[in-house]
């Protein structure tokens, strides 16, 4: 039984927790090996949905400068048709040119002999150190290694072996009754720093035993990721290999149809799922001691969306919160740099519901920077427009993890 | 005599230090008193220029949200005739509505009256706390006391009254060498956290005792302002009270004429002086170990500027500077991050000269992050645009400061 609780992730009632986080719904099998890529541990995740007809959808990051293997699978995967993924941890293969794209080819060609499933069925996921050579042979020799332990709940060990500077467990295993039938919906995902807009360093992969189509299974992947990773920020820092893997392998026979009580169902599921894991993330977002959301109203989505990014993204509206000083007046200092030019701005703060800033002027209310989760809300001039964003603060431990990262 | 050194500002010629940093220009006085706005020390300073045809030009923060000394300065002084400047630390006055309004209003009346200005030649500026009401009371004593204290050598303790988390002295006096004989040229700075865009949170008073036609002023300070307080980030973080003030007396009898070798001196000299203290500011950047410059080159003025602004605002390029750690990866990503969508993006870095990275692609080459100064140089595609900016690094002093800032 999960244990993950958020006042603002909110379990649909037709979802249930499923104790057994190791095993994945029925299609899948999965490993995790040591590949000798990080100095210890578990390094390599093999996952392979074996019906021939599962669908799939994937998301990449925005960033310009894209990893090899995300370079690789968008341009030569077929991504409505993804059966089996590789990912390792350790080193990003990204920065490494021309022999890092023949790597990562590499790495999608054997995960294919390993898997039985067509190259183009392949995606490659990387996650690490930028700039560094990845080392092919040990990758083909991990997988060779992964294949022999492929099992249905092997969820655990592929899990391990997708984290970096990850503290937090970030897994998840539902059922979801569907009026046709239970199906199961699993997911494991890292990411705990370099994460921001347009989704992070967060790699993301989702497996259920639904019979969804590869256009459905598109259609939510992207809304849902709308609402998830697109809207936290660890430190403002996109990278280079983020991607998110949804895959459906049918094996329950029980159908999502378009436009059906049932998408909404399973939408809904899969929206609490990367909700969840969003938070997750936030929360483990590195020497993460608090997490905050920021909700931005007012009448210009443009503006709306830059406020919350400016107060998610303030390192002194982070350290303020890590203190748990209540500096409110950074907040304020957010909002007017976000917006230049516009002054008189007016302009409302509320943290955890007590406005401390009415009209752009300080009402006396002390800000409550002390709990767990710290709600703040700004409104803007206007209204229709609304956002969200979930955020760490900014701590000693994020300069530790930090300063000496590579050495 | 100075001993502040740094390869990215250079002396000119006609440019020497003036050893006794307490004495202003002919025509000023100046003084700086404990007020009791902070616990302890000075907290409020008083400058005026003797001369009634003394000139001026002042520039502001650019944020939506102005503190109440900004906008009482910006719309009820006259900005070419600015006599007096009184300025407090401790308390910004900014999101303090009406009654912070009126404060200020008060504030530039009693600066008024303790200097013989008219009020129009009065300008009041604050830092310190957001959201707090400031005292005006002890603003009005305080402005009194100082009134007895001003002397021709009180450049000292003025600059000592708008400290806040400064560490580093941010006074210079020059001897400006020009065609019609050498003026005076000093200022007194502040600012060390909440720095970045379009300057910072930072008060700079320069005074010089040449003769300058007000639009003359006003252009050099424009220009001059550019090219320093613009390209320097500390956190990345607008102020709500940013302003930098040039006051020239006149006292001197020596000319600048517009569009003559004195301008152009004048000028050399005052960027020299801006960039100076522009880069203490970085220096002294809260808790900064070492200090970066990035210079970008590129064919896109707004690429080149976004990619200098998110190398020299990331957190992960920060902190592997402060830790020494050759990571130049993370500058890579910052670059991609910069410019979503423009995968396949050619480009080359340098650290300190070296080329570690080569049309995207890791040169092998160790990044050298362990000097004070580090240098970094990015080429992206095309050329015609270049920039810079000047930045701290992240280290567990930040932290220190700003987790606790009013507690």
């Amino acid at each position: 039984m999960s244990d993950f609780e958020s006042r603002w992730v909110e379990r649909p009632p037709h979802v249930r927790e499923d104790d057994d986080l190791g095993a994945l719904p029925a299609g899948f099998r999965a490993a995790g090996v040591a590949a000798g890529i990080k100095a210890e541990g578990l390094d390599l995740g093999l996952l392979v949905s074996d019906p021939h007809d599962t669908t799939s959808a994937v998301r990449f990051t925005a960033s310009g400068v894209l990893a090899a293997p995300v370079q690789v699978t968008k341009e030569r995967s077929e991504l409505s048709r993804i059966r089996a993924v590789a990912a390792n941890s350790g080193n990003a293969n990204a920065a490494t040119g021309r022999p890092g794209l023949d790597e990562a080819a590499r790495m999608q060609g054997a995960t294919s002999m390993c898997s039985g499933a067509p190259t183009e069925q392949v995606a490659v996921c990387s996650t690490g150190v930028i700039g560094v050579q990845l080392d092919g042979q040990k990758v083909t020799k991990g997988l060779l290694a992964a294949r022999a332990e492929l099992r249905e709940d092997g969820a655990l060990d592929f899990a391990d072996a997708i984290k970096t500077t990850d503290i937090l467990d970030k897994q998840v295993a539902l059922l979801v009754d569907l009026p046709g039938g239970t199906v199961r919906l699993t997911a494991q995902a890292k990411g705990a720093g370099m994460i921001q807009p347009n989704f992070a360093t967060m790699l993301c992969f989702v497996q259920t035993d639904a019979v969804v189509p590869a256009e459905t299974c598109d259609l939510l992947l992207g809304v849902c990721v709308k609402r998830s990773f697109d809207r936290i920020s660890v430190d403002g820092q996109l990278s280079t290999n983020d991607t998110a893997i949804l895959q459906a392998s049918g094996a329950s026979g029980v159908a999502v149809e378009p436009e059906s009580e049932s998408e909404l169902r399973f939408g809904e599921a899969l929206d609490y799922l990367l909700r969840r894991l969003a938070v997750l993330m936030v929360r483990d977002g590195e020497g993460a001691r608090r997490v905050g959301r920021v909700v931005v109203r007012g009448g210009v989505p443009e503006g709306v969306e830059r406020v919350a990014r400016a107060v998610a993204n303030s390192p002194l509206v982070k350290t303020a919160i890590y203190g748990g000083d209540p500096n409110w007046g950074r907040i304020a200092q957010a909002i007017g740099a976000a917006l230049p030019g516009t002054h008189p701005l007016v302009y409302d703060i509320r943290v955890e519901g007590a406005l401390v800033c009415s009209g752009g002027y300080g009402t006396g209310t002390i800000a409550e920077f002390t709990g767990d989760e710290i709600e703040i809300e700004v409104t803007l001039p206007g209204d229709g427009a609304e956002t969200e964003v979930f955020f760490s603060d900014l701590g000693h431990e994020y300069i530790h993890i930090n300063a000496d990262y590579t050495t």
